[in-house]
């Protein structure tokens, strides 16, 4: 552990032979494609498919007509006779290639009602709005926080920033779309799926098909990522298994980026009023956040987004109130997104701590400095490390932040810096998971676990705590997993959690089996096992290294015998809080002409416990900073308010941040080994990078250019518009 | 336990969906074809495989000219310059389709060049003898067994039967051929085999590729039968590996039937002088046997069964000696064939007793009475049961053997009676193995071993041991095997010892998992967990019935943690011996005209232990005594003793029993729990019926017409020549 050992799945990626979903060919198989509602609200009048089923090569259709009667969502069907979004599920062809599909897909002949919609949270919540479902648009009673005072705290402050706030709604775009291919075995279906829970989607096909669990396997070996909206049992699945099972073959079903960019998820636009106070020296007196989320049509947990979470958590204040007020739209349904709500909320509450900083005069990082606290303040329990302290002083020194002179305007272009800071709520890993180990009679070891691997190095990660519990060398140790039917319980990968809910599972089952391979070893060199040691592949008597026997030694004698290890993953302490920390510190340029606004350099601390594989956290903080600048820069979905379309559901308009787009990161590395939250002494970093970036960035924009902008992205037609703004007041 | 049930994966098999090596079909997968030496011996002078490698469509070939020196059987190579039996490998091709394999195969110009060869195993004990190997053709060493003073005994003997047997070479035609597919990913294996020992061949296959065992990957989810020869790590599974490593493709090598009854294995021919001694009332005083067994041109096991085990085991007789040679030929290797030695020696051995009866006026099976022993001699240990005399009784009084009245002769037909009984050294099942046991969040359980099912019903019998244990209903319990990779270890499904070895593993994780269970529950019910039973998938307060819970509810509270059993199997007692027994009797109808012998009915008793499922052990009873009477009647690999050709090595003129050559069967269950032998009181039954129904086919054609043949098969040809040996002798 702590050595930047290469991808153990890399070479097989990097080749082209990691079989991702897209990539499993069976016998026979079929292709299935969805007819999606080009309305965003409507009602099916008629659907006639006779002129789908007739095509040549076509072997299944499904539609509300013939499908069962699959309970879905809030009170819908898997196809539903109410179309509540552009993309929403309207039939499924399979057929012998994709685009005989798509050809049967068009000769499905459809009448629709249109019914009134709404796309736009502030349309959405105004009197006589659409209603996207009776009842009205507010989709759940509002998630309400409060401790303290937050009025007497606002009273009490001697500076109050009271500002409003907006996101928009960004997408996922994981490189590999969703898809899955389905087959049946008699009653078992196998699922190869792109998901981060095989044994999520295994539960969830289970229940809508009415199966037992063990008749369900689901197998993800490669995963081309997942940012939040992977780990939910969408629609999708369960067609390829109902038109599997209708056609009697396999049936590969796999979205197009049109398809994964409408229906399956995205982070939840928000409006945000917030309001800050504080002293004269900067200590906050109060933290008082209403935010409306945009939850689409369909609650499936992105509605679970707490953006309330940094307003809570982040900072040392007796008095906060927030409330989160979920609004129903009619578009596609919001799913977590890669530190869901924290990404929402720490631009507007970031944004507004430098706006306090400035109004008070006092240096950003000294604010927050400030209002540290070491606690969990919702919990009353004390953080586990210092962490923030440490990504404070480490990123400063780092970037310079204390003795940074800003270089005289060149041109039409002007510097300037900015910072902020991140809790998470995730990161600390849970139970139940469980891991297998099985030396082999060559003293190699198969690890096993029902985790899956969906692009962030957990096949390594996990390896290495394997190796370093047995003693071995990385390249004797394999681990597997991405199998329900094979592997044991481990949750969903989501929330940072895979390393630290694993890494103790599978440590512990290497312990186990590394106890079994010293009570052996014992006997061989007549010893007490506590007199022994394991390393490089040997075991070998502590207080005399010469008496050394190689494990593959060991393991031959009591061939064909082999040790089986298992372990589980234990509970958190329940007297301490265990979160991830980050500051990011970063230098823009900004171009008062073209509004562009170029990241010059970005220097990152995140705390996340003891760094197993350094070149794996870099990975995760340069894409997380990396989809950061993307959400502060770029990335918007964009929806036609007149027709409810749409209009960058593709990689050619929406766009995310390519290589060029990228500046010079520096991961300044905090490795504090975490030994009070597990025995890995490893947090999550999957999630937590992406938080920072886009406040940070806004606050050196500020810096550099004066202009405080309170909507994301950050487009060159926003700055141009408030730098043209500002001239207008002659500010 | 105890329960008929039909095999959980019948189904799949006879709607045709069970996925047998046959049916693994990967994108790009390539057909390999062997070229086998059409010389019993032969040195190869030149190979010339240029013309095969420029055919379109041929993507990698294998010969002595360019393969990886790898060591195989004695002294030679996978591809040795020397061929030593008429289906020896030569080359190997991989093309796009068989057809095209087998074009090129015929593309390839060899020369030979002719060496001496003896295919007879007379012959190849003669002085003068062709050499198959340099060093003579005594194999190894003569196995000898001795106890007290066999010469003495002899002496000391009223009567003594001095008599030579002969056994045919029989081939072992599983309807599945053997076969495999290889594919690569990166330096990582996966073998889908039709194999008896998935462990064992991924350990033969990564010795023969220099390869950690855990990079190689062997699955075999259904297997169309495996009768000793399978458990092997034959030449094919490396070729097909290499092949596609060579051709960047999967290849799949399946064995056509030419090529399946040459070169992997056979039961070794045999011929054995036998004496018995006796004093006047039956008493064994002697048992002797000099045995020579032929192996074939190569040792890989078949020179390891143990033609003299009935000799040395099944009477109880102080003085006893065998001696077993092993004899090259330039023959296929032999292979072990369900029962390996057993079925050979039992001909001689209990025809012999036969002998023995008559000549003192004895009843055949009271002769065997009086020699009865509880006592394996050899260990000097007494059974675990007294299963023989059970087996002796029960199957006597089903067949009415006391009381049959032999039928007046109907023209040329005369009827007659016959017995033979058995042990067997399998069937005790052994450590290690393993199993584990996944409780599923709604109350399904999913057993894994890395066993394999190799057509006996192994998955359902072990998913019924799992049942019980756990208190589920059988369809709520599934058996996951057949793959190295995610399985936990199990040994070769060999030695009738897959359900003793497998069942107490099994057995031990379900009652793990279910304590884990009931210590939930006990919670919950705020009980005792010793007060707990749990039965019909709910727990129930064993003093309050009414006090249940559905196994499925419990889960549901604790999900989503999941229960995880481990087991092991243990030891076996040290101071007993364990093995199964049986007699059969069978009356016959001979045709003196035709020399035609029809098996009118049979009736076996075989000691089990435990029925765990009476319609799977039927099922093993009936094969393998239609198999038995193939040994007997009809089957005998013909060579051509000028050419080395094997005559009939297909199903056409290599005859085994249909449908229409099977008599009326009955299997006189004899249900003898042997706890004293594992917790499941079961023992092996894959093998032992075949053990004596060709003495006791034997037998009854002597008792029928008189005439005692002493040569396998009991053809009509022999019958004929026999008869007319006698009228000439005028007997």
């Amino acid at each position: 552990m702590g050595q930047p050992v290469p991808r153990l799945d890399g070479w097989a990626k990097v080749t082209g032979r990691a079989a991702y979903a897209y990539d499993i060919h069976l016998p026979g198989m079929l292709y299935a494609r969805v007819l999606r509602s080009p309305l965003p609200h409507a009602r099916l009048r008629r659907i006639d498919t006779s002129r789908a089923e007739a095509l040549p090569g076509v072997y299944a259709v499904l539609s509300a007509a013939n499908a069962p009667a699959i309970r879905w969502y809030q009170q819908s069907y898997l196809f539903d006779r109410t179309l509540r979004f552009v993309g929403d599920e309207v039939a499924a062809v399979a057929a012998e290639s994709i685009d005989l599909a798509e050809d049967a897909l068009r000769l499905i002949d459809v009448e629709y009602e249109p019914l009134p919609f709404v796309v736009d949270l502030e349309a959405a919540t105004r009197p006589g709005a659409p209603h996207v479902w009776e009842g009205g648009n507010v989709a759940a009673e509002p998630r309400v926080y409060q401790r303290g005072d937050p009025a007497g705290g606002l009273e009490r402050a001697d500076h109050v920033v009271d500002v409003i706030y907006t996101t928009q709604a960004a997408l996922h775009n994981c490189l590999e779309p969703h898809g899955c291919t389905a087959t049946w075995d008699d009653d078992e279906l196998t699922l190869w799926d792109s998901t981060q829970s095989v044994f999520g989607v295994r539960r969830g096909v289970a229940d809508a098909l009415g199966l037992p669990e063990h008749r369900v396997r689901v197998i993800s070996e490669y995963m081309g990522g997942g940012f939040g909206s992977k780990q939910v049992a969408w629609k999708h699945k369960v067609i390829a298994a109902l038109l599997a099972r209708r056609a009697r073959r396999p049936v590969q079903l796999m979205l197009d980026r049109e398809a994964e960019n409408l229906a399956v998820g995205h982070r939840n636009p928000t409006r945000q009023h917030v309001r800050l106070g504080a002293t004269r020296d900067g200590t906050l007196t109060a933290i008082v956040a209403h935010i409306e989320q945009g939850v689409g049509a369909y609650l499936l947990g992105g509605e679970g987004s707490d953006v309330s979470g940094p307003y809570r958590e982040l900072y040392r204040c007796p008095n906060v109130r927030t409330e989160q007020v979920p609004i129903y739209l009619n578009t596609g349904p919001a799913a977590a997104f890669r530190a869901p709500g924290w990404v929402e909320g720490a631009f507007p509450l970031e944004s507004a701590m430098d706006e306090l900083a400035h109004a008070l005069g006092i240096d950003p990082l000294e604010l927050r400095r400030r209002n540290y606290t070491p606690l969990d303040q919702p919990k009353g329990l004390p953080y586990t490390v210092d962490g923030l302290r440490h990504c404070y002083e480490r990123a400063a020194a780092v970037f310079g932040w204390d003795t940074y002179q800003k270089p005289p305007p060149q041109g039409s272009k002007r510097r300037g810096v900015g910072m902020a800071a991140h809790n998470w709520v995730g990161g600390s890993g849970w139970p139940p998971a469980y891991a297998w180990v099985k030396l082999n009679t060559d003293g190699t070891a198969d690890v096993i676990t029902g985790t899956q691997d969906i692009g962030t190095g957990t096949r390594t990660g996990l390896a290495q705590v394997a190796a370093e519990e047995l003693g071995l060398p990385l390249e004797r140790v394999a681990l597997r997993l991405g199998d329900t039917q094979r592997g044991p319980y481990a949750p969903v990968s989501a929330g940072s959690a895979t390393q630290a809910t694993l890494g103790p599972a599978v440590r512990q089952a290497a312990l186990d089996a590394k106890r079994q391979l010293l009570t052996v070893a014992a006997a061989i060199l007549e010893v007490d096992a506590d007199q022994l040691e394991v390393c490089d592949g040997g075991v070998y008597v502590r207080e005399a290294p010469e008496r050394r026997l190689p494990v593959e030694e060991i393991m031959r004698r009591i061939a064909p015998h082999m040790i089986q290890g298992t372990g589980a993953r234990g509970p958190n302490p329940t007297d301490k809080s265990i979160q991830p920390f980050g500051a990011q510190f970063v230098e823009v340029e900004v171009d008062l002409e073209t509004g562009a606004v170029t990241v010059l350099r970005l220097v990152a601390a995140h705390d996340c416990g003891r760094i197993i594989n350094p070149a794996i956290v870099d990975s995760q903080v340069i894409g997380g900073i990396t989809q950061g600048l993307g959400y502060a820069l770029m990335e918007e979905r964009v929806i036609d308010a007149g027709s409810g379309v749409v209009l960058n559901a593709n990689l050619e308009e929406y766009k995310v941040p390519t290589a060029l787009d990228v500046p010079t990161i520096v991961h300044a590395q905090v490795d504090l080994p975490d030994l009070a939250a597990n025995p890995t002494g490893a947090k999550g970093i999957g999630e937590p990078p992406l938080v920072p970036t886009a406040p940070a960035i806004a606050n050196a924009v500020f810096d550099a250019v004066g202009v405080r902008l309170r909507s994301l992205p950050l487009s060159p037609q926003h700055l141009l518009a408030a730098l043209a703004a500002r001239q207008e007041s002659g500010r």
